[in-house]
């Protein structure tokens, strides 16, 4: 699970994800990715002891604090209210959830309020944010890339 | 995985997932889901021993077959060319997709061209598909209701 939310913020723009447990296995599935999909000094993982200290000194540098959560405000309500110049933490959680996360956020937003994933939640909000522009990214070093292709598999490994 | 596969269908607005391999433990989750948050007339499972002929008879009888791959032509090129009005299938598959998919499908459609999960693309495209409208979906039957809240958790039990 973890390791796909991984790769969702970095396939949608994301330039870091902060985990709050040590997990060697999505360190590995990242670094992986980066070397062959490129991306090493545009996507890293960052661990923290103290995700409570991570966003409150994120909020006093101007930073805004999104929480994804089926129990926020509908997305398609508070997308317009998210100023999209400043800096976004995204927050996403399984089931157990501190309650100060609701407090301490500027903003939870439901994908809407149906039980999916973190997984799905995430990729929807990254994409709504973006307007879409992350879909077409490019990352520098990569050692493969995609071509196109209406019907098949094409690659082009450098 | 193929769990929340089935709650993203469900909860962006798909009417039904084909299974192609039985597996319990999932019908278990869309019950429960369907039976607590509504929708067990809306949303449900079905096995299929034989994709081929569900693809084949999908396409004769009017409907589109889009098949969701990193290797396809990007969804923000491709969306405006779908049909919206006609019966959608969408084929999504872990990493061993057979090679006919790719041909009988009348769209290979990537959601970004990178590395991430057959979740976070189908939520993806599901929410692009129906505009985001999906996302306000009301179930009937629904014993569960969540009230949306700015900063804490709010159902409605019934």
């Amino acid at each position: 699970m973890t390791s796909h939310v991984a790769l969702v913020s970095r396939a949608l723009g994301c330039q870091k994800i902060y985990m709050t447990y040590l997990d060697d296995s999505i360190s590995k599935t990242v670094n992986d990715i980066n070397k062959r999909w490129g991306g090493k000094d545009q996507f890293e993982i960052e661990y923290v002891t103290d995700w409570k200290k991570l966003v409150a000194s994120w909020k006093k540098n101007g930073g805004l604090v999104v929480h994804l959560t089926m129990y926020g405000i509908n997305v398609n309500d508070m997308l317009p209210k998210i100023d999209i110049k400043r800096k976004i933490l995204v927050v996403v959680g399984a089931s157990k959830v501190p309650r100060e996360v609701y407090t301490m956020a500027n903003f939870n937003i439901a994908i809407g309020h149906q039980p999916h994933s973190e997984i799905s939640a995430l990729a929807i909000f990254l994409d709504r944010l973006s307007n879409g522009t992350e879909l077409k990214k490019i990352f520098k070093d990569a050692k493969i890339n995609i071509i196109p292709s209406k019907d098949g598999k094409n690659i082009r490994i450098s």
